[in-house]
């Protein structure tokens, strides 16, 4: 058993021209993080600082009637406290978001700190700064706040009801395009049709419809988030952030403070993890403000309960599925509705919960209506693959369903109604080249699916999974150093290893070591505007600049040389780290020697880049998964797990794997115990590692990878991203093998032993 | 009275056309230098940082038999010791510096830390790293090391005499390019010749022929030298130093450790004085090594003795002129003899004393002969306008003597023989075009000079000087917000509010405010080379490349309006901020509409930018001083002093007139009271500021400035440099000050009260 196999039909030719593509270097940042030398959020120090605490509503929903913080003030050692009303009034201003339009800021500065309602347990309603945390902490206690608690709504399908507790009164429905009549939790319900149900239906030999739950997860970074503030009295404010992105932090503290962005720098700290939930504001702003007041830097560092209970979990989910095959197993209509938990203000991913759902596949026939609602949950966030994890569960656990019924194999069936290039997807976008049934063929080809599993209360699973990946902003500066290194200041928070797959790919362009290039992720002053870490972008996009800024310096370097060497620059070629000519005079040297020449005469040889590819494209996995399960207590247990994914080209195809590896440990977590638990009063009971349960290495068997290289065209490499598509499939591939295993198909997560037993007892 | 006048003949109608240039904004470093939050060398912190303290020699002169480190290793807290030993071996290596070949490296490593001999008090011998400064003091005192004394050689003549103890016994003299037999502790001589001296002298009425001298003196920067330095087990080695020159420091580590600049980053913190004296490495070194031994980041910061002993002051000197003129005061020749101390190692500035010296006039026939001398003192460093103030000590009394002899006007003997644009300077190089003559005439016509000084002992001195400038390379980063603003980097350090003069230069070309540019001092990573902050070069140069960049973003701006308005470029211009189309219909947008634009559709605006400028035209200074001086006690008091000079273009007034100022008041400490003081046994007697004894501003009056500009034609805005000229004539301009007040002429420096009683005495 190999747990790291790599499969790449026909790419063998390809791959043998790479030098460092495809290689596994040790990771430049790798020292730093094995000796305790990286500096996460919580480790920033500055000469003076504060540390900031925040006061959190102990109810579900309330409106605050007042807030008096006059003896916390008094506090010895108080030096700032601060509520919304410290923030620029936001109840008119708005945010330019291009071709979205103008959108109100209100949600987003409450999000932060609730103006004049709590709309989750947890939601932050004032903020001290003291000289030490315990004062803070105790200062927090002396803040009096008077609330009017009000009734509140966990469920989505609950907060649709029309007699529904409202979670904001002046929330309208926009109702496919059209504003609705009276306040609704609903925030907006969007569709997609494609072709025509009944006709699709009626093409159809066998039907079947059913409902599917996701409970609130989340994304369960290690480091909780931290963010430091040093507003200087000129004006400058200057902030040093774990966070997925330097100059998302930066748009936002604008947006919330009304601050003027090049008054603003965001120093990125080292990241212990986001996952898509360290992309929003939290104690960014509060840190801002309290420093402002205190004229000294503030650290806001949340503990492991403030992370529960008001950062952003992934959306709680209800989907309803109804889906048509033919007796040959050919998928002819699927109709689904999707409402997705927003939480406490509008913005759920269920249109990419819609967009990613039937993409494995190729229907004719299909009609998605999506719902955003808010409940009295905190504000969702982005993780991994946000939203397809919790409809593709549906489609993937259905599709089983089918093949057991119709005694198809799981792999077939996939490959029969296999997405390809050229497809219409579900929202009416053709398919770039793709690799669905490469990715199907290989998970159908591996070791592991082709060795049958024997054993009582044994069963394997399958599932697909699909995500879109992200193109957008990167940039990168590159520079040639005197000895002919290249520094390489990356605009993008590095989660991954992507310091180095980036510099992977500039090195490929020189020929030279990636030891020879000296990669950092810079601060928002110091390089071109980059998005986010996230959307599996980063190695993509960033790495493309990477690619420009190679070009970019091979290009000078010929110019240079052909300079020296008084020939047409078109008869000098660079390859291997080496210049030549090519007009038959045999002249070479290494850069390393024209680099020191070039430094001497202080010629500078770099560039600035900065690309937004639009040509992502998108990736495909399937997942094969044994489990156990212990018909008595419920536990399941996952005996083997392969993993099998088309990285378009794998940079570094140890990165790829811990991607995958890791994609797949969140998903069986999200399968078999992860939930936010809620009391009856809207109260989070389960705010910590101990009572919310996230698998560990001692609950998992290593998780098998095989990497499938379809190559993107639309990448100079063929990189697509990796990073999230593996979340997708293992809920359904989990739930199908219990359904193997024991003969009980669970369509609500998680599959937690307490309901594991129960549908064993439900269904003798 | 007005101290700060501006004096610009013809040039009024040019300055108009500049919007920021000329203007006086608050710099932008001013917030955190006056509230205490800039960072200085001694303040950096890092978690688990050493304290790092060098262990000095006692001994002016001796060789070391042995170091043993064993019981200082022993002591608790101690976590590193090291000696030269831990230095690569430096015996045969050699630094490439392009077109002055290679040479040995072995001086520079030795001075840092000596290897097989002591050769000044204070030469550093060990260090210790420890987790006190304490106790890594009480473990220098357990190191044992065994010195044979040897006899040390003080005076730059008594060094050249051939009976005279050796400060290095394989040291050859370079005697106009031959080497010498034996060895020597003349490093080299050199000569400049031009025209015919016997021919000139012929021609002159009056012949004298004085000697001249410079007693040592020191920068005395406010903050001493501080490193720390963290050497990382994967090999990367990260410094925060206060340097004049953060690549320079690079380049000097990578030298004497041997260690490839691409893993050595150097982030230059804020500085407190330079003025030349930051450009060698001292600590920086012995920090790194102790990191690298003790695996744990380690601060080295010097105390004040500890930068008088062991740092570079300027060259103890000896002139020996010889000029003649006719009875109209035409100078017709010129013989000097200059030699100067290099201090313990090879390498004194003397060529710059001999190519400044007559600069300011146009004499026919001059020889210079020019002495490079070691001696059992620190080796010198460069200190503003480095040697020029020694030989122009020299011609500027001597001028004066002629004056008085004459009956001539010290103005019209300067403006008689002025130096002028084409005019062949000693050395063979004409001059540029040059403001010699302006800035003499608005000397001879200020209102100090145009106004009698009266009293008892009172008396009026008149000095000119010169300063050749530098141009060398520079580099920036700029980038558009998209607010409109611009983010600089700059590769400079800022001295003297250098970040805003450099910001200004590209805030003229976009016409904007300069706070709309935020320039920050980066790392060696994140900026192109640039040479160190000196020379003053840096407003010149630097400025330049800030050009440059803001004349590309003008480009870019243009080509990106005219794409949107679907117009040629030719037809698209920008001023004052507005881009406006120039084919009659009437379109605008100012940059900041655009900038928002271009950054919605993540198109990246700004530009990478070296320079290596050539002419540099070189700056002239003239100054009047009157003083008074007490007959009892040899004190002298400056009643009034006014400091002309050529600035060129007076990019930021405030700044300029801060330099005039600057190096008048350290030109009057070498004048009257600075020297370093040894015993007979060559201990360096008076290495603090109580005993050293420099002026404070309750010594002086208000120095007035006026600035005059002659726009330099090898600089898009004219700039000169303009910090070193204004320490060139003080010393002279006051020794002619005190023969006009009391009838004796003194030739050798310092002026101090002693030797002013001396010569009055002597004289009655």
């Amino acid at each position: 058993m190999n747990p790291t196999q790599t499969m790449a039909p026909a790419q063998t030719e390809v791959e043998q021209k790479y030098k460092v593509i495809g290689t596994r270097p040790i990771r430049h940042d790798g020292v730093d993080k094995v000796t305790g030398r990286a500096v996460y959020g919580a480790d920033v120090q500055l000469p003076g600082m504060l540390h900031g605490k925040v006061l959190r509503s102990p109810h579900a929903h309330a409106n605050i009637k007042s807030i008096n913080t006059a003896k916390a003030e008094a506090l010895y050692g108080v030096k700032a406290v601060m509520t919304a009303a410290d923030f620029p009034d936001s109840g008119s201003r708005t945010a330019n978001l291009g071709e979205l339009g103008e959108v109100p800021l209100k949600p987003m500065c409450d999000n932060v700190m609730a103006s004049d309602k709590a709309v989750y347990h947890g939601h932050a309603v004032a903020a001290v700064a003291a000289t030490s945390p315990h004062i803070a902490e105790e200062a927090l206690g002396l803040i009096e706040v008077e609330y009017e608690v009000l009734p509140p709504v966990m469920d989505v399908l609950k907060a649709m009801d029309e007699d529904s507790p409202l979670v904001h009164e002046d929330l309208y429905t926009d109702e496919l395009g059209e504003k609705s009549a009276k306040p609704s939790n609903v925030a907006s319900h969007t569709r997609h049709v494609k072709g025509d149900l009944s006709q699709g239906f009626a093409a159809a030999d066998h039907v079947l419809e059913r409902e599917y739950r996701c409970a609130t997860v989340h994304q369960g970074y290690i480091e909780p988030h931290a963010a430091t503030a040093m507003w200087n009295p000129d004006g400058y404010l200057t902030m040093w952030v774990t966070t997925q992105g330097a100059f998302t932090v930066r748009t936002s503290v604008h947006q919330i403070l009304d601050i003027p962005v090049s008054k603003l720098k965001v120093i990125p700290t080292e990241i212990g993890g986001g996952f898509g939930g360290k992309i929003p504001v939290y104690g960014e702003p509060v840190a801002a403000v309290l420093s402002r007041k205190a004229r000294r830097p503030v650290k806001v560092v949340m503990d492991r309960t403030e992370v529960f209970q008001a950062t952003g979990p992934t959306s709680g989910s209800y989907v309803k599925l109804k889906m048509g095959v033919t007796n040959q197993g050919r998928i002819t209509a699927a109709e689904t509705m999707l409402a997705y938990e927003a939480g406490g203000y509008p913005g759920s991913i269920v249109a990419l919960g819609g967009i990613c759902m039937f993409a494995p596949y190729n229907i004719d026939n299909t009609t998605i209506d999506m719902y955003d609602v808010v409940v009295n949950k905190p504000k969702t966030a982005a993780y991994r693959a946000p939203g397809a994890p919790n409809s593709e569960f549906a489609v993937e656990c259905m599709l089983d369903e089918f093949c057991e019924r119709l005694g198809l194999d799981p792999m077939e069936i996939r490959l029969l109604n296999g997405a390809k290039e050229g497809d219409i997807q579900s929202h009416g976008i053709p398919h770039p080249r793709i690799g669905c049934i490469e990715t199907t063929e290989a998970a159908r080809d591996c070791e592991h699916y082709q060795t049958p599993l024997e054993g009582p209360n044994r069963g394997r699973g399958v599932a697909s999974g699909y995500w879109v990946n992200a193109g957008l902003t990167s940039s990168v500066t590159a520079r040639l150093n005197g000895d002919g290194t290249v520094t390489l200041q990356e605009g993008s928070t590095d989660i991954g290893g992507t310091r180095t797959s980036i510099a992977m790919q500039l090195a490929e362009v020189l020929g030279i070591p990636v030891e020879d290039v000296v990669p950092s992720v810079v601060d928002t002053d110091s390089v071109g505007y980059t998005e986010v870490t996230g959307g599996s972008r980063v190695t993509f996009a960033t790495g493309w600049a990477a690619y420009n800024a190679g070009q970019a310096i091979k290009s000078q370097l010929i110019e240079q040389a052909a300079d020296l060497w008084k020939v047409d620059k078109d008869q000098v070629s660079l390859a291997d780290g080496v210049i030549t000519t090519t007009n038959g005079d045999s002249r070479s040297m290494t850069i390393k020697e024209l680099a020191a020449d070039l430094s001497q005469k202080g010629i500078d040889v770099g560039s600035r880049e900065t690309v937004t590819p639009q040509n992502h494209g998108g990736a495909y996995a399937t997942h094969v998964v044994d489990v156990e399960v212990d018909p008595d207590t419920g536990k399941v247990t996952i005996l083997r797990y392969t993993a099998v994914q088309d990285a378009g080209r794998a940079i570094h195809p140890s990165y790829v794997e811990g991607q995958m590896q890791g994609g797949v440990v969140q998903g069986i977590g999200w399968a078999l115990n992860e939930e936010y638990f809620y009391n009856e009063d809207g109260l989070l009971m389960n705010s910590s590692f101990l009572d919310y349960r996230m698998p560990t290495s001692l609950d998992l068997p290593m998780i098998e990878t095989i990497i499938v290289e379809v190559p993107n065209p639309g990448h100079p490499y063929g990189v697509r991203g990796v990073g999230e598509v593996p979340i997708v499939p293992p809920q359904a591939a989990i739930s199908n093998a219990i359904a193997r295993a024991v003969g009980v198909r669970l369509g609500d997560l998680p599959m937690s032993p307490q309901t594991v037993v129960k549908a064993l007892s439900a269904k003798s």
